[in-house]
């Protein structure tokens, strides 16, 4: 392997002096817009992990692709790190601003440049909202299928950075799933065109390179998006539940009928009070999980799914299933869904959501360990997945302002994602490492995956100024970080055995 | 881009002498079986790519992982270039052997080592043939997707270099969208753990990195496929045409209804009469084109969609529209396809097959362009497509053994791959690039992707040792080889206007 990615990434980022980069911006651009005001600078300060917080440099907010690879180019010139940011809706801090370094604020190139209902692709700048693809190909029956909770106000180009997914990623897959192309500019400001309308393309996978990549080998400036038929209908069936364990079979029972749901979405107690206080979704509140399962596609199909899923749900022991009457009805139940995360925000000062996957067969054993952890760390945790898939987002309370308390939720976090490595899992599922995971990608992979990381990120920047911090761990720092390295279940988690 | 990868990918080979390489191979392992006699290298001298023929330095044939990795490390360690070659049944020379190269055959690595019904998901080894994992899974109602027509043969690990597609393709994906994790022994020989059960993995995607990387970057030592549940149903429609413009039309048609197909083919007259003559497909001989539709899946759904299919073909123009009455006419329908290579072989001495990709919407046009290029060229077409996403396998007929006819065929196929670019194609589907297709990666690509290209190579392989010369070409040859960089059809193909 050539790894020659040196330890800036980690932080001993070479410091230039504010002025010096704000005058060779405007030197190279004269009409790009920068703040460095410090109050300015304040609404940048976090993404959506809002616990972490850092005011960078400076901010830039270029309009036009010729201000972006000038930016590129000086920051480049000078040594500076660069962070890119789409709508700042991300929850793993992959977005977080470095002290010394220059905010790239794609907010600006948000126009659909075309849509072909025919081929049915949508050419689009970065900044467009996930949402707004769909309402744009809506009225040729389309719709943009990735649709993270976060679809209202996440952008297109943050989706390729975190590879996003959502609740529907089960049947249709993710960002990378979904996109045909996009256009990147190297650290250096060069243009790639990856990727086309074949399935597959001569050549390394850059395009799947790129997704996930978390801004670490390129800046995304277009993205050809690949559109599908709205489903003819789709129909939402609502089970409680009186353990967590009858839910989590009764996924396993679904998926091995051969049915792909729509979406398959199972909420314990705790988040189904929150939802239901919330949003009123007409929720069983006392039920121990609920499943949402949606069944989607051509009438006769989905009326002969939605009978054999109420079979198997019965089996599986469901207390009630009960399915929603109209569109109305299946927004609400979606609703609760969606909104489970501030729902559960209700619930204390602060929350702290975690996404990690685990193989499905491991969800009962999974639940009662993060359970003992819950208990151990003496804080409460409330549970949302996308069971279909075994993505789990438990939702850790805590109280920011009580002496300890972040600490804590940090650490349960933390042994709550090495558990889901440790069943044979990974510690994200849809929300990327960011700065936060960083420590457990320690806990992810070995040596030899870390520096096969290290190397690509080497061949793509070389001096590590593309989002250094984030993703990918140093091998200092794990070496720091030290506990074990577990992968494919094959090292054992030290209190695994009690669960 | 950090460009550190060596012209030596381009012939400038360090020759080691045999008898030194022989040695260090001996001390490495002395249970390491090596051939190294002429007449014991001559079987290994070409894969499915029988017109590039090359005996190799030495062949060794590892039978356990530790062998494959001291092989490596001591050709590492001499600076001897690697190949490794799985079943050889590749159609773009990708295991085509160097003078001064070791050729590694993975042959031996035939065990499946696991299977576990209820996750669906089989681990193999390398060596494993494609079909072979079909009918291990069999006896739980469950396959191995992807399917290229030379299944009984290819092996899994090859599969995974030139991420095979199949005629299922269209619904089920390629290669890459089937298999969940690899093993891979770095040019060192170290190993990486790639993968898992999850949608996503965190890091780059070293996943999709390594399929269709044509042994550029690993060696891959183990596979984790994803199996599905069979089909309840299959059911395959055998239309005909009266023209290829109407079958391509019918195509559109099919999949602008939001059907998709389980496979969706499309053959002209000249591969029609081939297949039947060959195997006796029931195939109507005097069709201009016909379009074979297999829709599988449950019981109703299957006889809607079959319905609705045999309407859009009717409106299309089809003059007659077949239904496989059980499952020996299915099995025969599909032995025509699937022999249609073999077939075009008896109608000339050679042929060459040719693996590009094009928009649907293009195909009409592109097939007038192919009938041009023949005539220009004085040289017979028959054409194959996996018409459902416009995947074209053009097979040219010609006699080496005629003067000029090889150095025109070779020609005919460069001309019709940039014709496919140019169009907004591709230069490969599912074949690879290999040795065949290095010259059209400079059509396919700008300086910029190719690169990007090097930078990931050298970030694997810094000296340019496994498998060099084939997959990308050098900025070097690209500058040779000349001509045009024509992308997603922003530059004109000369000659596109006539068609």
């Amino acid at each position: 392997m050539n790894l020659r990615y040196d330890e800036r990434l980690d932080g001993a980022i070479q410091r230039v002096d504010k002025a010096t980069v704000l005058a060779a911006l405007q030197r190279a651009d004269a009409t790009l817009e920068v703040l460095h005001e410090p109050e300015a600078l304040r609404p940048f300060e976090c993404d959506g992990l809002a616990a972490y917080r850092v005011a960078p440099l400076l901010v830039v907010l270029p309009s036009h692709l010729e201000q972006v690879a000038a930016v590129l180019r000086t920051c480049h010139a000078l040594g500076v790190p660069v962070v890119a940011r789409g709508a700042g809706t991300g929850l793993s801090g992959g977005a977080l601003p470095l002290e010394h370094g220059v905010l790239l604020v794609m907010a600006r190139f948000h126009r659909i440049l075309g849509l072909d209902a025919e081929a049915r692709v949508a050419r689009v700048e970065p900044g467009v909202r996930n949402l707004a693809v769909s309402e744009a190909a809506a009225p040729h029956g389309l719709y943009y299928a990735p649709d993270p909770s976060s679809q209202i106000a996440c952008s297109i180009g943050g989706n390729v950075a975190e590879n996003a997914g959502g609740v529907h990623c089960l049947k249709y897959g993710l960002t990378v799933h979904n996109v045909l192309g996009v256009d990147v500019l190297t650290v250096e400001g060069e243009r790639l065109a990856i990727g086309g309308e074949a399935l597959d393309a001569p050549g390394f996978d850059l395009l799947a390179l790129m997704h996930g990549s978390e801004g670490l080998l390129g800046v995304v400036t277009g993205v050809t998006l690949r559109l599908l038929p709205k489903p003819e209908v789709a129909r939402v069936l609502l089970a409680s539940f009186a353990s967590v364990d009858a839910a989590a079979h009764a996924v396993g029972a679904i998926l091995a009928a051969g049915i792909i749901p729509g979406g398959l979405e199972m909420m314990d107690n705790p988040a189904i009070r929150a939802a239901e206080a919330f949003v009123r979704a007409g929720y069983p509140v006392d039920a121990a999980a609920i499943l949402l399962c949606e069944l989607d596609g051509v009438e006769a199909d989905v009326r002969e799914d939605a009978a054999r899923v109420r079979e198997l749900l019965a089996s599986a022991g469901a207390v009630e299933v009960r399915e929603a009457a109209d569109d109305a009805e299946r927004a609400r139940f979606w609703a609760g869904r969606k909104n489970a995360f501030p729902a559960v925000g209700r619930l204390s000062p602060d929350y702290y959501c975690m996404d990690g996957t685990i193989p499905k067969r491991e969800l009962a054993r999974v639940l009662d360990g993060i359970e003992v952890l819950s208990r151990e760390h003496d804080l409460r945790v409330a549970n949302v997945f996308h069971a279909g898939d075994g993505n789990l987002h438990p939702l850790i309370l805590f109280d920011a302002n009580a002496p300890g308390e972040l600490k804590r939720a940090e650490a349960l976090g933390g042994r709550i994602l090495e558990l889901c490595v440790a069943v044979g899992g990974s510690i994200t599922g849809e929300h990327g490492v960011g700065r936060e995971k960083i420590n457990q990608m320690c806990a992810q992979f070995g040596e030899g995956e870390l520096v096969a990381f290290h190397a690509i990120k080497a061949a793509f920047d070389e001096h590590g100024l593309l989002n250094p911090g984030k993703g990918v761990p140093t091998l200092n720092r794990c070496a720091e970080f030290g506990t074990m390295h577990v992968h494919r279940g094959a090292v054992a988690f030290p209190e695994l055995e009690r669960f």
